[in-house]
């Protein structure tokens, strides 16, 4: 059997399949520290290859840094708890100098400082290809329960903490040939591409107060995060295409690009807001505590009973959410 | 400035100048938790890249697995401390079927049992060449206090937990054409090369007895490990290059191949063995203690005042112990 049969999430879930059950499977492992100790701690990780995951053409060492923190960041935000402490595993090649190793490094100690990070030590090694970025990172549960993927129920809202579109949008901006050093919203979408924010703050709020039965981060695109919650859980879902939040930046790049920022918004990922679920009768009290921390929250949906599976509501009507991805904003393609 | 120019360790000195003092520059961070927790955690990383630090001619995807684990707990070995939980980065390429990850998976579980890790998720990724592994281990100082690099005193003895050569001496057979699954000394190289064995019960020995003063595991070979010692701890050493163990195999591996086994162990490094300092008068307990625990510790050189350098006693006499590696067995290359 080839990799590519499995894809990345089935890899990872075929591999995994013996392992403790109740660790893989969330954005951070969540684990209980043995006896006499506290917690409990959340532990996770993210590799970023060179032109996989970044590009020096498009991003800066600074900004490479800073993003291999805020992926991590952003998996604890999703749990609701905050970050501890990181090693790096840093691979590069010829072709990096000391100058751009450095820059890199304090990209990453400037997001280490925003986000309290503590940055512990690590592995350098010599690679044969371009830049390998690794980051592991621990971090604390504070609230009585982490934000788990598993806990979504029928009637239950389906929302996002801020607009999506933008990384994708402003990567396809500077592959476009566009610039991305103006104060404008297509500037905002390239920066949040280079260097995206992680939602920590509003992590730690829906879980301190318990306001959120579930949440993921959206690293991989809305489509791939609702599966999850709703696959997690055990439950369908509504999703009102109309309802998602997008970018003006993506918007307004979409337009000149003639691109779809929707598919932007649902495929793209790297956005790095927050897709949680909670009782419709908390809503009022969510969207005003998360505006107050700077997010703009909106609804998307509503999750529905296993039977009705999962659907998006465009202007045709409902339309089944294909398991693989959403074939409707790529005319099959996936 | 190019990264050839500093080196691995130049480079990791370098770019991490700025970092909280004392995290950085041993085998693991030792973490104090923040308060309300216990502790303190230990936390370290290592990578593993094909081609550089494996290949699939001479190791089997569950040797590679198990060796990623091996090494991590090493780290956390040369602390004293005990394992607790790991998260793995994965990068494959399409040259890597589903069933030998599978197989490198089944690998870092066997490593796991043995040592006691908890495997609790990780990344997945496609890379361009080869396979990256990558695994970042925390785990618990339950001794006093770690043992860390800096506090080797001047009359101290210099030992080791076992013979050396063997990881270099195998892979040196294998490259030769050699066969390793024979039930010999030479085939017990190979596997210390394929499958190394972390002195974790050495390690925890050593520092709830609060016998070693200071260690470090042999990852790098014995050269550079005495050199951390001796430059943390601001001391010099003397080394009797006869006292240095040699694996058997490694002996025998040598003379078929006309090489120097010393030259394996001083510099061949993947050991795993640990470097310790230690007072004179305790050195029968730790011999004592160690042999019933299945090593085979030794003594090899003592720790000196700093004015007198690092040395080497050879049938030649004394000789200078090159900072940047021992010209020694390499006739000056290096």
């Amino acid at each position: 059997m080839k990799i590519a049969e499995l894809g990345e999430f089935g890899l990872i879930e075929y591999l995994t399949r013996n392992w403790s059950p109740g660790l893989v499977g969330d954005d951070a492992a969540w684990l209980p520290l043995p006896p006499g100790e506290q917690g409990p701690m959340l532990f996770t990780t993210d590799m970023m290859l060179e032109e996989v995951h970044f590009s020096r053409r498009f991003s800066s060492a600074y900004d490479i840094g800073w993003k291999a923190v805020a992926v991590n960041v952003s998996d604890i935000a999703a749990m609701g708890g905050e970050p501890w402490t990181a090693v790096i595993s840093l691979g590069a090649d010829s072709s990096w100098s000391v100058a751009e190793l450095e820059e890199l490094y304090a990209g990453m100690q400037a997001a280490a400082e925003i986000y309290g990070v503590v940055l512990a030590g690590g592995d350098t090694v010599k690679s044969r290809q371009g830049l390998i970025l690794n980051l592991a990172l621990t971090g604390w549960q504070r609230g009585p329960q982490p934000l788990g993927r598993d806990r979504a129920r029928p009637g239950q809202l389906l929302a996002v903490t801020g607009p999506l579109g933008a990384s994708a949008a402003g990567l396809a901006w500077l592959q476009a040939g566009g610039e991305g050093d103006c104060a404008t919203q297509v500037g905002e979408a390239v920066t949040l591409h280079r260097r995206p924010r992680a939602q920590l703050a509003a992590g730690r709020w829906l879980a301190e107060r318990q306001l959120a039965t579930a949440a993921n981060d959206i690293s991989d695109g809305l489509a791939r995060e609702v599966l999850e919650i709703c696959t997690a859980s055990g439950v369908g879902c509504q999703v009102e295409a109309t309802a998602i939040p997008i970018h003006a930046g993506a918007r307004s790049i979409a337009r000149t690009l003639g691109k779809d920022a929707l598919e932007w918004a649902f495929r793209g990922g790297e956005d790095f807001q927050l897709l949680f679920t909670c009782a419709e009768a908390d809503w009022h009290q969510i969207e005003t505590g998360l505006t107050a921390l700077g997010c703009q929250p909106a609804r998307i949906g509503r999750i529905t009973p296993p039977e009705q599976g999962m659907r998006l509501l465009t202007e045709k009507g409902p339309e089944p959410w294909p398991a693989g991805g959403y074939d409707h904003f790529t005319g099959g393609k996936e």
